[in-house]
């Protein structure tokens, strides 16, 4: 189907080799004119990672990017990329190829799309820098179907070298440059790995939690008022009025409980419009939440958002290994520790820990990050754990919305969970009866009128309900080990960042 | 645990009744104290579609709330509903409940949420009008846990009744009382339905596409500049500067292709600033969005994008008929009907089945909303099906992104897909080569340095690629034949709502 004639959008340096006369392999090679889905031929284009031996001697066609290409007297080697696998092909002058083929292949600019008609073969000894290391591809075809710029923003084997190491010294990648390019970053073999766990985390938070009788749903982004007193919320021009970004899902998911939905989680989109340039904020991130009616106590809850995590580590360790060992080659980390059943720990039990690693703090002190990375090492030395929950916040440090602790005014029926001793998720029972959220909200200095309709989505009868919202990319980041939630992010956003 | 003496929250009239001396039931009813998480009871609570035969004479708890109750003499008959399922509860003077039992459980406030102890006793006539037909629960213990206000501001009776036919004259709920009361118009059997369904849409279409082997991912919502010119998009005040909300994931779905992601799929909210008051738009809805790199013709594409529509509806009509029937009592209509398979016709040929019907249309026109109505009815008549593909749009109706057709330079690789007549999907074969993008672009008119970061996602090799996007709420509206996309969006959102 392609053709070897230089198409109008064609380099001018492939041209000229083109029309080099004498050529007897000229129709073997060149620039395909652009598919527009002018035909439907019956080639079948084989997968690289299915190129073993067990396909020697086949002829096959692949498409692939150009990883590299060297030159080598009358012979190229080529590395053709496809997502985490690549494999060596060779074009060598002989009956398949003539000097321009080799030459027009070595010249092929690196991450160009290539259609590659070849023979496997089997190799005597392993290629190590391959995925594929016991076959190379005799090249006796090669179209180029979307050629690439010639200077790339970035090289992909500097942006997977580790920072740190043996390879001291060699060129990386600085993380704007990344995300400045991102089309390209997300090429790397970390990159793909990164993102098909973050996609197995969501597949996995689903599985467990329909497994479990929950029911998806979908909440509004754009709200009428700011739910939680109108800091840090994104304002938005609608139509002749203000609106507001949803800071999180949680009046509609309590809504769809008092609607008897009983059990529902929801994925999307949560804006902050916080000036934290962190490595663990953003502006916009993914949260996974979960509501729940219980029957008699929020632990019911608790323990089913502790358990859909654990199912989610587990069937990472399980389905994702490959994933895991490929960042582990750019980013060294130990892997992922947690018990069954799940550490719980009592914030008072936890101020005691710190208090005699040497910290100060009142007891309705909310934890600061330090002491929060401080607790978890502590944490992990007592308890052999990289996550747990800790239970019963003071009452002061928590939203209006939080259930206070009947046995102790001080303290709530509220918690957080912990990875690596970092916060990813934050949850309470919340109060269902209006008259009660009513004197709390006026605790907090809360003007009434602005969460009417919340507090009226009580007033017909709620049951007693609790949850908890989860940081997508903080789970992927921390699960990983990593030190950045913008690596974590596709498209992250901060304060800074609104590109690409 | 719930204890009969009444909470400080409770209502006056039960408190009476309680107060009432010589009753000696008085610790069987009553209103529970607020539900604090005071307690882990062991006591196991049964589901009310779990009581039937096989239980009978057992004594079991349940929760749920009162849809209605009716004094009769010395006792009492309560229908007690659990989302889609329903028993009847007798509450009768005796040696379990006295009369003053009797009257505080005649005088709970519809709605309320009730904990009852009761014997399932076999009843000798089916009971019509509730779905445990053959049981009925002899209640023993009778408290409220959460008391709803005397006053509903809807029926839910009059909510599910059909508007027209035999029921004819009788109290129906208009559409916007329904939405400013929505935590109680989403009790219905009907919203019950119609929602799980809707979840199951979204399992449906990430099973089949997981099964295809797709990856998920997210794509950012605030965007730094509106893509496709500026129209019809809600600016965003981001910390000093403005942003926008994404009319579309495409540009980062089309990245994700250029990132070497093969075959992506997201499931978001899209946001459209477009002030139309009609029945299938929305300012904010649920968009389901592929997009594959494909070999050589982008039908590949479109036959995924199909195959995977008709296994969402396969899915629904196999796993959700309870839903399905239920939504069509309130609703009545002929199930939804799609061919294997899906027929797919060219424009020209749609233009010629209109014309023949009277139409006059243009070569280069797009179809008017009521000639996308009056094709849906053509088609079904000529081939008996709701479900159809319209391929080779006019090019000059489309995005300048759309991939011209190479055989005719009036029409492109583009294509909209039909439920009942009505679009639920529009795609198309983008254009994956810079130069040409930025032809197309000049073309339309638009400011090339508004769209630069697009063009350039495609300067490093670019496969060929093609997607599309789906209306979630209008695929629910359409399947069941509902007549407003209101009915299937949670909490819509259009020019003139904002809340709840």
């Amino acid at each position: 189907m392609p053709s070897a004639s230089a198409s109008r959008r064609s380099q001018e340096k492939p041209r000229e080799i083109m029309d080099a006369a004498e050529d007897y392999a000229k129709e073997r090679y060149g620039i395909s004119s652009m598919i527009q889905s002018q035909e439907k031929p019956d080639r079948v284009l084989a997968l690289v990672k299915d190129l073993t031996i067990q396909k020697a001697d086949e002829v096959v066609w692949v498409r692939a990017r150009v990883h590299t290409s060297r030159a080598k007297g009358k012979q190229c080697f080529l590395v053709l990329r496809q997502q985490q696998f690549n494999v060596q092909a060779l074009v060598a002058v002989g009956d398949h190829a003539s000097k321009q083929m080799v030459k027009f292949a070595a010249n092929i600019n690196k991450e160009s799309i290539v259609d590659v008609e070849g023979i496997v073969r089997k190799v005597n000894q392993k290629i190590g820098s391959c995925t594929q290391q016991d076959v190379e591809l005799h090249v006796q075809k090669i179209y180029v179907i979307s050629l690439a710029e010639p200077r790339l923003p970035l090289q992909l084997d500097d942006a997977v070298r580790p920072e740190v190491g043996e390879e001291e010294g060699r060129a990386t990648v600085n993380q704007d440059t990344r995300l400045d390019n991102r089309v390209i970053d997300l090429r790397t073999s970390t990159s793909q790995a990164i993102f098909r766990l973050q996609s197995g985390i969501c597949y996995l938070f689903r599985e467990t939690l329909n497994n479990k009788g929950f029911v998806e749903i979908q909440t509004p982004k754009i709200i009428s008022a700011a739910s939680e007193g109108g800091a840090n919320v994104f304002t938005v021009s609608y139509f002749k009025n203000n609106a507001y970004l949803a800071q999180s899902p949680q009046l509609y998911k309590q809504m769809c409980i008092c609607a008897d939905f009983d059990k529902v989680y929801c994925i999307g989109p949560v804006f902050r419009a916080e000036d934290s340039n962190t490595h663990r904020h953003l502006t916009e991130f993914v949260g996974l939440d979960i509501e729940m009616a219980f029957n008699y106590h929020y632990h019911e809850v608790l323990e089913e958002i502790a358990d859909t995590l654990v199912q989610i580590f587990k069937g990472l360790q399980e389905r994702y290994q490959t994933e895991i060992q490929t960042v582990n080659k750019q980013f060294p980390c130990e892997p992922f520790k947690f018990l069954e059943p799940t550490l719980r720990l009592e914030y008072c039990e936890a101020l005691a820990m710190l208090r005699e690693a040497g910290v100060e703090m009142g007891d309705e002190e909310d934890l600061s990050t330090p002491n929060e990375k401080l607790l978890g090492r502590l944490v992990k030395e007592k308890y052999d754990t990289d996550f747990y929950i800790l239970d019963k916040y003071p009452l002061a440090v928590r939203p209006f919305y939080t259930m206070p602790d009947p046995r102790n005014p001080k303290q709530s029926n509220s918690y957080d969970m912990f990875m690596r001793g970092e916060e990813i998720l934050s949850g309470a029972q919340r109060i269902h009866d209006p008259q009660l959220l009513t004197e709390r909200a006026l605790h907090h200095g809360i003007d009434l009128e602005k969460i009417k309709a919340y507090i009226d989505s009580f007033r017909f009868g709620a049951p007693p309900h609790a949850g908890g919202g989860i940081g997508l990319e903080r789970v992927t980041m921390l699960f990983l080990g990593l030190h950045n939630v913008r690596q974590t992010s596709m498209f992250p956003r901060d304060p800074k960042r609104l590109t690409p």
